[in-house]
């Protein structure tokens, strides 16, 4: 058996495969190629995403379950802000050959979690040697023909609206970059960073009920995703300070974060931001199976994207959030 | 504009964008995810490949142009490896930051001409910054229901073909590695290796014809994928070393290298490596479209894998093509 036939053998034994052949994934890892069976009447939706070492995890800092179960679930992510369902994945996976053991059985438990708790299958795969661990995850999913929700659909006057609260996870970063040791998994900031939930049924339901006029996940910072929102949409927004959903600091250090600022610029909440047509604002819980929708802004016709904060004049919302190409 | 989207930019200008709406990819480049619609009657074959700077290519000996067309080309082999037709795909791109303009400009020239040439066009993909270019292609494709051919279906007694010529490939890096300067596009045997056309054509004919009982790419060696075939198939394998299909040295070195080690453990050629039922060997043409196809040996019931040479025993054939995880 050659090398990389036994890190095939390593996914096989995980028994994550069990879970393709459910699905009606049929050739799966070993193949080179895949086969599936897409749904009459359903479109499919296809996504990649990095996830690279050091880029995008910590070696010294992120335990490889939590990078085996995040770099599938920021993934999927792509798909709930669709409004789609995840159907199976491709894993290309490059190691360096002392993470081939250890590392390798606990990045495929986590990865194997995420794939049950997502219901999203395995269908295939590249692995080769590299010198860091670098992840690449393409998404199949897919969606009632005509329901998928782009973000290029926002008027002005629809009204912003993001899922939970922003920022966690940037706290979470934050939280683990700076304190050495293992991280508390109990804290739930902490595990919202190292754990996230893509909100699939809030996108589902916010699809198949026709609500979300534009819509996308919040990877990257509500600053820098809106803006990518508005840009495809030719429009512009009005963002309306205290109304964004922050973090409570209660329990955290309050003198040197500042809450907004990581609900506006954090990355990786993974939350959804939508965009509603005035007349069915009203059609829109405060709640949804306990994540709180809440209204933050409108969309305007002109391309400027504002800050309004009571105290003060508008200001640019300018995007801060992560991009790797800035500077 | 986000450095992010710069890059996103520079691969809409190059219209590449244009092949993906006329195939009815829906969203392309820009939103996270795209929408394709499956045809009903077919499966989706579904595929990843890395091409890594310092493993896949030399970055001072590979033209960019060269590293575009055979990031894509070499994917979309493993689609013709199953008989079917590519129909889009995924690109992964990280770049350094000297690397965003002419680099770019001319790998997006390589990856362009590919798409055409190959008809599949790009619906998406997922660019960061890197200090080394990495590159990942999920490739899609279709295939009518019950007609793609895995490598599992191999036989005792099915005859082992290949197409064109081995070795070739291997030849020309052995080639552009040993020489200094910009290499000589008209030489074939470098255009093989820099260039590769996957054998789409008469991977679907195979299938459409249900000719073939396996079928595989040869992208790491005869010897190392014919072992993976056999494997899949729990069989073995007898291959006559004076039938295996070899580059001619007449006007090359003749002295330093060995046109049968070139053929069975070379890499990169993307040759189609197939077996088939001995009632239906008769109707394998010697060549089709111009391409050779020789038969090469049998499939056994053990699991060993010879070399027969008619001047001495028959020895193990050792899978000595490339593989990242030996040694």
């Amino acid at each position: 058996m050659s090398g990389e036939n036994q890190v095939i053998e390593n996914l096989r034994q995980a028994e994550i495969l069990k879970l393709s052949r459910r699905a009606g994934v049929s050739s799966a890892i070993g193949d080179d190629t895949a086969i599936w069976r897409p749904r009459p009447g359903f479109e499919t939706l296809l996504s990649c995403d990095w996830f690279l070492e050091g880029s995008h995890f910590l070696p010294e800092r992120h335990r490889p379950d939590s990078v085996g179960w995040k770099c599938l679930a920021r993934a999927v992510s792509d798909i709930a802000a669709m409004g789609g369902t995840p159907r199976c994945f491709l894993l290309s996976l490059a190691l360096p050959k002392d993470r081939a053991g250890r590392w390798l059985d606990e990045f495929v438990k986590g990865l194997k979690a995420a794939s049950r708790a997502l219901n999203c299958p395995i269908a295939g795969g590249d692995t080769t040697r590299r010198d860091e661990v670098l992840i690449n995850i393409a998404v199949v999913g897919e969606s009632r023909r005509g329901f998928a929700v782009s973000r290029t659909g926002a008027r002005a006057g629809d009204a912003i609206f993001v899922s939970g609260r922003l920022g966690e996870a940037e706290y979470g970063l934050r939280h683990i970059r700076a304190r050495p040791g293992p991280p508390n998994l109990r804290d739930p900031l902490l595990r919202k960073h190292l754990y996230p939930r893509p909100r699939l049924a809030l996108g589902a339901w916010l699809a198949s009920q026709k609500l979300a006029s534009a819509m996308m996940d919040l990877s990257d910072g509500l600053s820098t995703d809106l803006l990518r929102l508005c840009a495809a949409s030719k429009v512009g927004s009005e963002v309306q300070a205290a109304r964004v959903p922050t973090i409570r600091l209660a329990t955290y250090d309050r003198t040197k974060l500042d809450p907004l600022a990581l609900a506006l610029h954090g990355g990786d909440d993974y939350e959804l931001l939508f965009t509603v047509r005035q007349e069915k604002v009203a059609q829109i819980p405060r709640s949804k199976a306990g994540i709180p929708l809440t209204l933050i802004g409108h969309i305007t016709s002109g391309r400027r994207m504002l800050l309004i904060d009571e105290t003060s004049e508008p200001s640019p919302l300018e995007p801060k959030g992560w991009d790797p190409f800035r500077a």
